[in-house]
Protein backbone atom coordinates (compact mmCIF):
# COMPACT_ATOMS: atom_id res chain seq x y z
CA UNK A 1 0.00 0.00 0.00
CA UNK A 2 1.23 3.38 -0.80
CA UNK A 3 1.59 5.81 1.71
CA UNK A 4 1.08 9.67 0.43
CA UNK A 5 1.54 12.58 2.90
CA UNK A 6 -1.04 15.37 2.02
CA UNK A 7 0.18 18.95 3.02
CA UNK A 8 -2.80 21.03 3.99
CA UNK A 9 -3.33 25.16 4.00
CA UNK A 10 -6.24 25.71 6.05
CA UNK A 11 -9.87 25.05 5.81
CA UNK A 12 -11.78 27.01 3.16
CA UNK A 13 -11.24 27.78 -0.76
CA UNK A 14 -10.41 31.98 0.20
CA UNK A 15 -8.12 31.07 2.40
CA UNK A 16 -7.61 27.80 3.20
CA UNK A 17 -7.38 24.37 1.35
CA UNK A 18 -10.35 23.79 -1.01
CA UNK A 19 -12.35 22.00 0.68
CA UNK A 20 -13.39 19.89 -2.40
CA UNK A 21 -10.47 19.32 -3.51
CA UNK A 22 -8.97 18.39 -0.64
CA UNK A 23 -11.57 15.55 0.53
CA UNK A 24 -11.71 14.33 -3.17
CA UNK A 25 -7.52 13.72 -2.84
CA UNK A 26 -7.74 11.98 0.33
CA UNK A 27 -11.60 9.59 -1.48
CA UNK A 28 -8.88 8.94 -4.33
CA UNK A 29 -6.05 8.06 -2.69
CA UNK A 30 -7.88 5.37 -0.73
CA UNK A 31 -9.55 4.49 -4.06
CA UNK A 32 -6.01 3.51 -5.87
CA UNK A 33 -5.38 1.44 -2.62
CA UNK A 34 -3.52 3.71 -0.72
CA UNK A 35 -3.21 5.71 2.42
CA UNK A 36 -2.82 9.03 3.70
CA UNK A 37 -1.34 11.18 6.74
CA UNK A 38 -2.11 15.10 6.19
CA UNK A 39 0.09 17.81 7.90
CA UNK A 40 -0.03 21.71 8.02
CA UNK A 41 2.56 24.51 8.92
CA UNK A 42 1.73 25.45 12.48
CA UNK A 43 1.24 28.84 11.97
CA UNK A 44 -1.18 31.79 11.54
CA UNK A 45 -3.20 32.14 8.53
CA UNK A 46 -2.10 35.31 6.12
CA UNK A 47 -5.99 35.70 6.16
CA UNK A 48 -9.35 35.05 7.46
CA UNK A 49 -11.91 35.20 4.84
CA UNK A 50 -15.89 35.47 5.64
CA UNK A 51 -16.82 32.89 2.96
CA UNK A 52 -20.20 34.37 3.07
CA UNK A 53 -18.66 37.46 1.87
CA UNK A 54 -15.70 37.18 0.49
CA UNK A 55 -14.28 40.17 2.50
CA UNK A 56 -11.39 39.49 4.96
CA UNK A 57 -11.93 39.57 8.78
CA UNK A 58 -10.29 42.16 10.14
CA UNK A 59 -8.63 41.38 13.43
CA UNK A 60 -9.37 37.52 13.18
CA UNK A 61 -6.87 34.90 13.68
CA UNK A 62 -6.69 31.65 12.80
CA UNK A 63 -4.19 28.79 12.93
CA UNK A 64 -3.43 27.29 9.47
CA UNK A 65 -2.49 23.38 11.53
CA UNK A 66 -6.12 24.15 13.16
CA UNK A 67 -8.06 24.74 10.88
CA UNK A 68 -6.82 21.70 8.36
CA UNK A 69 -7.38 19.52 11.24
CA UNK A 70 -11.19 20.06 10.30
CA UNK A 71 -10.43 18.16 7.30
CA UNK A 72 -8.25 15.63 8.80
CA UNK A 73 -11.30 14.93 11.47
CA UNK A 74 -8.25 15.94 14.12
CA UNK A 75 -5.52 13.70 12.68
CA UNK A 76 -3.02 15.94 11.40
CA UNK A 77 0.83 16.74 12.43
CA UNK A 78 2.74 19.69 11.74
CA UNK A 79 4.31 19.67 8.24
CA UNK A 80 7.79 19.33 10.82
CA UNK A 81 7.06 15.95 11.40
CA UNK A 82 6.43 15.08 7.71
CA UNK A 83 9.86 12.72 6.87
CA UNK A 84 10.15 11.86 3.33
CA UNK A 85 11.38 8.07 4.04
CA UNK A 86 8.12 7.89 5.53
CA UNK A 87 6.09 8.08 2.27
CA UNK A 88 5.77 6.96 -1.30
CA UNK A 89 4.56 10.18 -2.69
CA UNK A 90 3.52 13.62 -1.80
CA UNK A 91 -0.12 15.57 -2.94
CA UNK A 92 -1.13 19.15 -2.41
CA UNK A 93 -4.60 20.11 -2.87
CA UNK A 94 -5.19 24.02 -3.83
CA UNK A 95 -7.35 26.47 -2.86
CA UNK A 96 -6.08 30.21 -2.22
CA UNK A 97 -4.48 28.69 1.20
CA UNK A 98 -2.03 27.23 -0.79
CA UNK A 99 -1.20 30.71 -2.16
CA UNK A 100 -1.15 32.38 1.35
CA UNK A 101 -0.01 30.01 3.21
CA UNK A 102 2.08 27.62 2.43
CA UNK A 103 3.96 30.42 -0.05
CA UNK A 104 2.70 34.12 -1.16
CA UNK A 105 2.45 34.05 -4.52
CA UNK A 106 -1.99 35.36 -3.82
CA UNK A 107 0.12 38.82 -2.51
CA UNK A 108 3.60 38.54 -3.99
CA UNK A 109 2.91 36.89 -7.61
CA UNK A 110 6.67 35.69 -8.83
CA UNK A 111 8.15 37.50 -5.94
CA UNK A 112 6.67 34.85 -4.22
CA UNK A 113 8.05 33.32 -1.08
CA UNK A 114 8.00 29.78 -0.01
CA UNK A 115 7.31 28.99 3.90
CA UNK A 116 10.78 27.83 4.89
CA UNK A 117 9.32 24.34 6.59
CA UNK A 118 6.71 23.57 3.47
CA UNK A 119 9.52 24.32 1.14
CA UNK A 120 11.83 21.86 2.72
CA UNK A 121 9.83 19.13 2.60
CA UNK A 122 8.74 19.58 -0.64
CA UNK A 123 12.24 19.80 -2.11
CA UNK A 124 12.83 16.31 -0.11
CA UNK A 125 10.55 14.80 -2.43
CA UNK A 126 11.88 15.91 -5.48
CA UNK A 127 15.23 15.67 -4.69
CA UNK A 128 14.17 11.50 -3.35
CA UNK A 129 12.63 11.74 -6.98
CA UNK A 130 9.45 10.57 -5.21
CA UNK A 131 6.10 11.93 -7.41
CA UNK A 132 3.91 14.71 -6.23
CA UNK A 133 1.26 16.38 -6.95
CA UNK A 134 0.03 19.60 -6.83
CA UNK A 135 -3.12 21.35 -7.99
CA UNK A 136 -5.39 24.16 -8.60
CA UNK A 137 -2.52 26.88 -7.86
CA UNK A 138 -0.56 24.68 -5.54
CA UNK A 139 1.66 24.38 -8.50
CA UNK A 140 2.69 28.18 -7.59
CA UNK A 141 4.61 26.83 -5.01
CA UNK A 142 6.09 23.87 -7.09
CA UNK A 143 7.80 26.17 -9.14
CA UNK A 144 9.58 27.23 -6.28
CA UNK A 145 10.46 23.70 -5.18
CA UNK A 146 11.34 22.25 -8.78
CA UNK A 147 14.83 22.96 -11.06
CA UNK A 148 13.57 25.69 -13.44
CA UNK A 149 11.89 24.98 -16.69
CA UNK A 150 9.86 22.13 -14.65
CA UNK A 151 6.65 21.34 -16.55
CA UNK A 152 3.17 22.32 -14.75
CA UNK A 153 -0.23 23.70 -15.32
CA UNK A 154 -2.49 26.13 -13.13
CA UNK A 155 -5.30 25.49 -16.21
CA UNK A 156 -4.92 28.52 -18.83
CA UNK A 157 -4.95 32.06 -16.56
CA UNK A 158 -2.71 34.30 -18.55
CA UNK A 159 -1.32 36.05 -16.04
CA UNK A 160 -1.24 33.54 -13.55
CA UNK A 161 1.07 31.32 -16.04
CA UNK A 162 2.89 34.15 -16.78
CA UNK A 163 3.68 35.10 -12.94
CA UNK A 164 4.66 30.87 -12.69
CA UNK A 165 7.19 30.77 -15.64
CA UNK A 166 8.83 34.37 -14.50
CA UNK A 167 9.64 31.90 -11.61
CA UNK A 168 11.54 29.87 -13.95
CA UNK A 169 8.56 27.01 -14.25
CA UNK A 170 7.26 26.29 -18.12
CA UNK A 171 3.51 26.47 -17.62
CA UNK A 172 1.51 24.74 -19.89
CA UNK A 173 -2.12 25.02 -20.97
CA UNK A 174 -4.08 22.26 -19.77
CA UNK A 175 -8.01 21.26 -19.60
CA UNK A 176 -9.95 20.66 -16.24
CA UNK A 177 -10.16 16.82 -16.09
CA UNK A 178 -6.37 16.40 -17.55
CA UNK A 179 -3.14 16.25 -16.06
CA UNK A 180 -0.18 17.77 -16.83
CA UNK A 181 3.00 15.02 -16.04
CA UNK A 182 7.33 16.15 -15.98
CA UNK A 183 8.26 12.66 -16.32
CA UNK A 184 11.88 13.62 -14.97
CA UNK A 185 10.40 15.61 -11.82
CA UNK A 186 8.02 13.04 -11.33
CA UNK A 187 5.47 16.04 -11.37
CA UNK A 188 1.76 15.73 -11.93
CA UNK A 189 -0.40 19.10 -11.78
CA UNK A 190 -4.16 19.50 -13.03
CA UNK A 191 -6.15 22.73 -12.91
CA UNK A 192 -8.97 21.90 -11.08
CA UNK A 193 -10.77 24.96 -9.24
CA UNK A 194 -8.63 27.04 -11.83
CA UNK A 195 -11.39 25.92 -14.11
CA UNK A 196 -13.52 23.95 -12.87
CA UNK A 197 -17.14 25.18 -12.65
CA UNK A 198 -18.48 22.01 -11.08
CA UNK A 199 -17.33 19.45 -7.94
CA UNK A 200 -17.74 16.99 -10.77
CA UNK A 201 -15.48 18.97 -12.62
CA UNK A 202 -12.93 19.17 -10.12
CA UNK A 203 -13.17 15.36 -9.04
CA UNK A 204 -12.07 14.07 -12.21
CA UNK A 205 -8.97 15.79 -12.74
CA UNK A 206 -8.26 15.75 -9.16
CA UNK A 207 -8.60 11.90 -9.43
CA UNK A 208 -6.57 11.78 -12.50
CA UNK A 209 -3.63 13.47 -10.68
CA UNK A 210 -3.88 11.10 -7.91
CA UNK A 211 -4.15 8.05 -9.82
CA UNK A 212 -1.11 9.22 -11.90
CA UNK A 213 1.13 9.54 -8.33
CA UNK A 214 0.26 6.33 -7.13
CA UNK A 215 0.81 5.18 -10.65
CA UNK A 216 4.68 6.43 -10.57
CA UNK A 217 7.70 4.34 -9.84
CA UNK B 1 -32.57 17.34 -13.51
CA UNK B 2 -33.54 16.91 -9.79
CA UNK B 3 -32.54 20.08 -7.42
CA UNK B 4 -31.52 18.98 -4.08
CA UNK B 5 -31.67 21.36 -0.77
CA UNK B 6 -28.64 20.42 1.18
CA UNK B 7 -28.95 21.92 4.89
CA UNK B 8 -25.12 22.15 6.25
CA UNK B 9 -24.48 22.89 10.01
CA UNK B 10 -20.95 24.31 9.74
CA UNK B 11 -17.78 23.15 9.02
CA UNK B 12 -15.87 20.43 10.70
CA UNK B 13 -17.00 17.30 12.24
CA UNK B 14 -16.70 18.47 16.24
CA UNK B 15 -18.84 21.46 15.80
CA UNK B 16 -20.20 21.75 12.28
CA UNK B 17 -21.30 19.44 9.07
CA UNK B 18 -18.77 16.40 9.26
CA UNK B 19 -16.83 17.97 5.51
CA UNK B 20 -16.16 14.39 4.04
CA UNK B 21 -19.77 13.46 4.58
CA UNK B 22 -20.82 17.10 3.10
CA UNK B 23 -18.37 17.24 0.12
CA UNK B 24 -19.39 13.58 -0.78
CA UNK B 25 -23.44 14.57 -0.56
CA UNK B 26 -22.34 17.14 -3.43
CA UNK B 27 -20.48 14.58 -5.69
CA UNK B 28 -22.93 12.26 -5.15
CA UNK B 29 -25.90 14.83 -6.20
CA UNK B 30 -23.88 15.98 -9.37
CA UNK B 31 -22.89 12.00 -10.33
CA UNK B 32 -26.75 11.28 -10.03
CA UNK B 33 -28.01 13.94 -12.46
CA UNK B 34 -29.04 15.98 -10.11
CA UNK B 35 -27.97 19.56 -9.29
CA UNK B 36 -27.78 21.65 -5.29
CA UNK B 37 -28.80 25.03 -3.56
CA UNK B 38 -26.83 24.59 0.03
CA UNK B 39 -28.72 26.49 3.37
CA UNK B 40 -27.66 26.83 6.67
CA UNK B 41 -29.37 28.89 10.10
CA UNK B 42 -27.90 32.33 10.01
CA UNK B 43 -27.26 31.93 13.55
CA UNK B 44 -23.88 31.54 16.30
CA UNK B 45 -22.87 27.68 16.43
CA UNK B 46 -23.09 25.95 19.69
CA UNK B 47 -19.70 25.47 20.00
CA UNK B 48 -16.54 26.38 18.47
CA UNK B 49 -13.78 23.31 18.90
CA UNK B 50 -10.35 22.91 17.90
CA UNK B 51 -9.96 20.72 15.71
CA UNK B 52 -6.70 19.71 16.47
CA UNK B 53 -7.31 19.07 20.43
CA UNK B 54 -11.19 18.11 20.24
CA UNK B 55 -10.97 21.36 23.01
CA UNK B 56 -13.85 24.01 22.71
CA UNK B 57 -12.59 27.41 22.51
CA UNK B 58 -14.29 29.27 25.12
CA UNK B 59 -15.01 32.38 24.09
CA UNK B 60 -14.92 32.23 20.37
CA UNK B 61 -17.58 32.00 18.19
CA UNK B 62 -18.42 31.20 14.38
CA UNK B 63 -21.76 31.71 12.63
CA UNK B 64 -23.45 28.72 11.27
CA UNK B 65 -24.19 30.23 7.97
CA UNK B 66 -20.65 31.81 7.10
CA UNK B 67 -18.25 28.75 8.13
CA UNK B 68 -21.14 26.50 6.20
CA UNK B 69 -19.98 28.70 3.26
CA UNK B 70 -16.66 27.41 3.09
CA UNK B 71 -18.26 23.86 1.85
CA UNK B 72 -20.57 25.29 -0.37
CA UNK B 73 -17.61 28.09 -2.45
CA UNK B 74 -19.83 31.06 -0.81
CA UNK B 75 -22.64 30.00 -3.06
CA UNK B 76 -25.17 29.38 0.06
CA UNK B 77 -28.53 30.62 1.08
CA UNK B 78 -29.90 30.97 4.98
CA UNK B 79 -32.10 28.57 5.58
CA UNK B 80 -35.35 30.52 5.64
CA UNK B 81 -34.77 31.50 2.20
CA UNK B 82 -35.00 27.79 1.40
CA UNK B 83 -38.60 27.23 -0.36
CA UNK B 84 -40.15 23.56 -0.75
CA UNK B 85 -41.69 24.23 -3.84
CA UNK B 86 -38.51 24.83 -5.54
CA UNK B 87 -37.15 21.07 -4.70
CA UNK B 88 -37.45 17.86 -5.53
CA UNK B 89 -35.52 16.42 -2.46
CA UNK B 90 -33.51 17.70 0.67
CA UNK B 91 -30.53 16.17 2.25
CA UNK B 92 -28.70 16.69 5.42
CA UNK B 93 -25.04 15.51 5.98
CA UNK B 94 -24.15 14.58 9.64
CA UNK B 95 -20.92 16.01 12.03
CA UNK B 96 -21.60 17.59 15.39
CA UNK B 97 -23.16 20.32 13.69
CA UNK B 98 -26.12 18.83 13.31
CA UNK B 99 -26.96 18.09 16.58
CA UNK B 100 -25.25 20.78 18.04
CA UNK B 101 -26.64 23.86 15.12
CA UNK B 102 -29.56 22.09 13.50
CA UNK B 103 -30.94 20.27 16.74
CA UNK B 104 -29.60 20.12 20.47
CA UNK B 105 -29.72 16.48 20.42
CA UNK B 106 -25.76 16.25 21.36
CA UNK B 107 -26.06 18.12 24.41
CA UNK B 108 -29.94 17.46 25.35
CA UNK B 109 -29.86 13.79 24.25
CA UNK B 110 -33.78 12.68 24.22
CA UNK B 111 -34.95 16.19 25.28
CA UNK B 112 -33.76 17.80 21.92
CA UNK B 113 -34.96 20.91 20.80
CA UNK B 114 -34.69 21.33 16.88
CA UNK B 115 -33.70 24.68 15.36
CA UNK B 116 -37.36 25.97 14.55
CA UNK B 117 -36.30 27.33 11.22
CA UNK B 118 -34.32 24.24 9.98
CA UNK B 119 -37.36 21.72 11.65
CA UNK B 120 -40.15 24.43 9.65
CA UNK B 121 -38.33 23.47 6.22
CA UNK B 122 -37.72 20.01 6.74
CA UNK B 123 -41.21 19.45 7.80
CA UNK B 124 -42.27 21.40 4.54
CA UNK B 125 -40.40 18.65 2.57
CA UNK B 126 -41.81 15.88 4.93
CA UNK B 127 -45.45 17.30 4.58
CA UNK B 128 -45.33 17.50 0.70
CA UNK B 129 -43.92 13.88 0.48
CA UNK B 130 -40.97 14.59 -1.22
CA UNK B 131 -38.11 12.96 -0.54
CA UNK B 132 -34.83 13.21 2.20
CA UNK B 133 -31.87 11.77 3.10
CA UNK B 134 -30.41 11.66 6.55
CA UNK B 135 -26.82 10.97 7.23
CA UNK B 136 -24.90 10.21 10.41
CA UNK B 137 -26.04 11.86 13.52
CA UNK B 138 -28.81 14.10 11.62
CA UNK B 139 -31.69 11.32 12.00
CA UNK B 140 -31.44 12.45 15.63
CA UNK B 141 -33.18 15.69 13.54
CA UNK B 142 -35.40 13.26 11.78
CA UNK B 143 -36.74 11.87 14.86
CA UNK B 144 -38.62 15.72 15.55
CA UNK B 145 -39.84 16.02 11.82
CA UNK B 146 -41.28 13.01 11.00
CA UNK B 147 -44.23 10.70 12.86
CA UNK B 148 -43.88 8.63 15.33
CA UNK B 149 -42.94 5.19 14.41
CA UNK B 150 -40.99 6.50 11.27
CA UNK B 151 -37.86 4.15 10.50
CA UNK B 152 -34.39 5.26 10.74
CA UNK B 153 -30.74 4.60 11.50
CA UNK B 154 -27.78 6.37 13.32
CA UNK B 155 -25.51 2.82 12.86
CA UNK B 156 -25.67 0.36 16.17
CA UNK B 157 -24.72 2.54 18.97
CA UNK B 158 -27.11 1.77 21.37
CA UNK B 159 -27.18 4.89 23.89
CA UNK B 160 -27.67 7.03 20.94
CA UNK B 161 -30.05 4.72 19.34
CA UNK B 162 -32.69 4.79 22.53
CA UNK B 163 -32.17 8.32 22.76
CA UNK B 164 -33.66 8.53 19.22
CA UNK B 165 -36.42 5.92 19.91
CA UNK B 166 -37.31 7.57 23.18
CA UNK B 167 -38.33 10.41 20.79
CA UNK B 168 -40.62 8.39 18.81
CA UNK B 169 -38.68 6.84 16.17
CA UNK B 170 -38.31 3.59 15.29
CA UNK B 171 -34.38 3.11 15.22
CA UNK B 172 -33.02 -0.18 13.04
CA UNK B 173 -29.39 -1.61 12.81
CA UNK B 174 -27.22 -0.89 9.61
CA UNK B 175 -24.13 -1.36 8.31
CA UNK B 176 -21.89 1.10 7.25
CA UNK B 177 -22.42 0.80 3.51
CA UNK B 178 -26.20 0.43 3.19
CA UNK B 179 -29.52 2.74 4.14
CA UNK B 180 -32.52 2.09 6.03
CA UNK B 181 -35.77 3.58 3.96
CA UNK B 182 -39.24 4.18 5.30
CA UNK B 183 -40.59 4.27 1.95
CA UNK B 184 -44.22 5.45 3.46
CA UNK B 185 -42.18 8.70 5.22
CA UNK B 186 -39.55 9.01 1.84
CA UNK B 187 -36.95 8.83 4.46
CA UNK B 188 -33.54 7.84 3.53
CA UNK B 189 -30.62 7.52 5.88
CA UNK B 190 -27.36 5.99 6.64
CA UNK B 191 -24.72 5.56 9.20
CA UNK B 192 -21.95 7.25 7.72
CA UNK B 193 -19.05 8.08 10.25
CA UNK B 194 -21.00 7.14 13.27
CA UNK B 195 -19.14 4.22 11.73
CA UNK B 196 -17.26 4.65 8.59
CA UNK B 197 -13.31 4.29 9.65
CA UNK B 198 -12.23 5.59 6.41
CA UNK B 199 -13.38 8.34 3.96
CA UNK B 200 -14.21 4.90 1.26
CA UNK B 201 -16.69 3.66 4.14
CA UNK B 202 -18.41 6.98 4.56
CA UNK B 203 -18.36 7.41 0.66
CA UNK B 204 -20.20 3.88 -0.12
CA UNK B 205 -23.03 4.79 2.64
CA UNK B 206 -23.65 8.27 1.61
CA UNK B 207 -23.70 7.58 -2.35
CA UNK B 208 -26.09 5.36 -1.66
CA UNK B 209 -28.70 7.26 0.34
CA UNK B 210 -28.17 10.23 -2.32
CA UNK B 211 -28.94 7.41 -5.15
CA UNK B 212 -31.69 6.35 -3.24
CA UNK B 213 -33.66 9.85 -2.59
CA UNK B 214 -32.77 10.82 -6.13
CA UNK B 215 -34.04 7.68 -7.70
CA UNK B 216 -37.71 8.00 -4.92
CA UNK B 217 -41.10 9.07 -7.16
Amino acid sequence: MKKVAVILSGSGVFDGAELHEAVLTLLAIEQCGGSYQCFAPDKPQLHVVNHLTSEVSEGETRNVLVESARIARGDIKPVTECHVEDFDALILPGGFGAAKNLCTFAVAGQDSEPDKEVLRICQAFANAKKPAGYACIAPALAASVYDTGVKLTIGNDEATANGINAMGATHVNCAVDEVVVDNEAKLVTTPAYMLAQSISEAHEGISKMVETVLAMK
